[in-house]
C-alpha cells in the first residue's frame, strides 16, 4: 500500500474569489502583513497494489476525478 | 516577502465524508485499489515582514481563521 498526496489548485491566472474572502477576512483581523491568499485541496490517498501501477492510476485519478483541468493544476507525491 | 504554505487537514478520528465519496466515486470508475481519500486544504499566502514575526501571525491565523482546531489539525512551512 502507498501513501500518496495530491495537491490541486487554481491556475495562477484565475481570480481566487476565496482566497480573496480570506485575505481580507485576515486583515479585519489585524493581520494585514498578508499579501495574497490563494486556496486549494489536500488530498490524501491510500491506493494498494505496485508502485508501478500506482502512477498512472493516481495520474488518471487526478485528471478525470480530482482536478478540473480547465481551471485547476494538480501535482502529486507517492510515498512508498 | 516570505511564502506560506499551510495544509489543513480533518482529524484522523473524524469521519471525512467528502473523502468517502470520492474513494466510492474512484471504485465506480474501475480504481479499486484506491483503499482511503481524505481531503483537506492547502492554502498558499504571502505575508510581508520579518520572518520572526511571520511566525507567530501563521501560527494565529491558522488557528483562528483557516483551521476549525476542534475538528481539524494544520501544518504550515515557510519559505523564505
Amino acid at each position: 500500500m502507498s501513501k500518496v498526496k495530491v495537491y490541486v489548485t487554481l491556475k495562477p491566472s484565475l481570480l481566487d474569489a476565496q482566497g480573496k474572502v480570506i485575505r481580507v477576512a485576515a486583515e479585519n483581523l489585524g493581520y494585514k502583513d498578508v499579501a495574497s491568499v490563494r486556496i486549494g485541496k489536500f488530498i490524501e490517498m491510500e491506493v494498494n497494489g505496485k508502485p508501478e501501477n500506482i502512477k498512472t492510476q493516481v495520474e488518471e485519478l487526478c485528471s478525470k476525478l480530482l482536478a478540473n483541468v480547465v481551471i485547476e493544476n494538480y501535482r502529486y507525491e507517492i510515498e512508498e
